[in-house]
């Protein structure tokens, strides 16, 4: 199959933090690992389940794509990806049918992954990423968490409470710092 | 793990045909399997994609809750359907946080599977439905398929080409026939 399966389903939020007493506290998901998406001005929550993952985003930035499409639509939903296995030939297979995609070439996503988004108009109002795995990124996901986890321990928490310890931390020092990047936050903790 | 997997994401669409013209043709996923789910007076049609699937809904009736939808957001996600392990006790500890449900005792969908609804104002702006898979759904979805496949054989048809057509024709006859149910032209088929 070209296409293996749903990576992740991406929604938006406003805080991240508060987001994750229903995702994490309420429904039982648990967050693996949290990171700056500069691209994106973002920050990322990832939560697995299963071979797919619930991936909490809120803006870092009032200007950017993330944070307009939160201040238009509302949290929610923002995208669906799916991992496929050659990227450019899923691409050529849409361009030929016709389906308008927002990348005409695939960019490089965090870790060197190839991704590209698919335009709602060709799926139904849904925004679609695909993507396609690089050798590199699951030793650089398991490095990322592994730091994470050897930091939290060294500064005496308990991995997953420092974890979160960490969001609620940066949520408050993110209000102050309004639209200051949070890569200084993130980098004393990887 | 309480929460096992995700289950479904279902895609409000306004005509499972054309909309197949992206998620089968040019994306390549299949349709395993074609539905009317008279609870929610829509067609629904599957396309598994590794331990998940896209669940296309296409309203049969214009005034039900999923053309209202449809009418007032457009195409697009419609909810996350995530598979827990024990319905009852996943909506007890929803509940103990302070979640709001939909529905406050699991309802009985397809197959005698129990879900329930949590409502979007405590999860982002996310429709969640939770799902307690029966011993019996597997099964039953087997042999649903199996009987389309058969029936579709026995009419001369390559399964998966049938299928295709079955839904082709069904759309032109739903145009026809307006908000008439489509569960005789389902029954032929099953």
């Amino acid at each position: 199959m070209p296409i293996k399966r749903i990576d992740h389903i991406a929604i938006v939020v406003e805080d991240i933090d508060a987001a994750l007493n229903f995702w994490e506290d309420a429904l039982g998901l648990e967050v693996s690992e949290i990171e700056e998406v500069k691209a994106q001005e973002a920050m990322v929550a990832f939560l697995p389940s299963g071979q797919s993952e619930v991936e909490l985003v809120q803006p870092t930035n009032g200007a950017s794509g993330i944070a307009k499409f939160l201040h238009k639509r509302g949290p929610g939903v923002h995208h669906i990806c799916f991992e496929v296995d050659d990227i450019r030939e899923t691409m050529n297979q849409l361009k030929l049918k016709g389906v308008q995609l927002i990348n005409d070439e695939p960019t490089i996503g965090t870790g060197g992954k190839q991704i590209a988004f698919v335009h709602p108009k060709s799926t139904n109002g849904v925004l679609v990423e695909l993507y396609e795995l690089t050798p590199e990124e699951p030793q650089r996901r398991r490095r990322l968490i592994r730091n994470m986890q050897r930091r939290l321990a060294r500064q005496g928490y308990a991995a997953r409470a420092g974890l979160r310890q960490f969001i609620h931390s940066w949520r408050g020092q993110g209000a102050r710092k309004e639209k200051a990047s949070v890569a200084d936050d993130l980098s004393r903790l990887n």
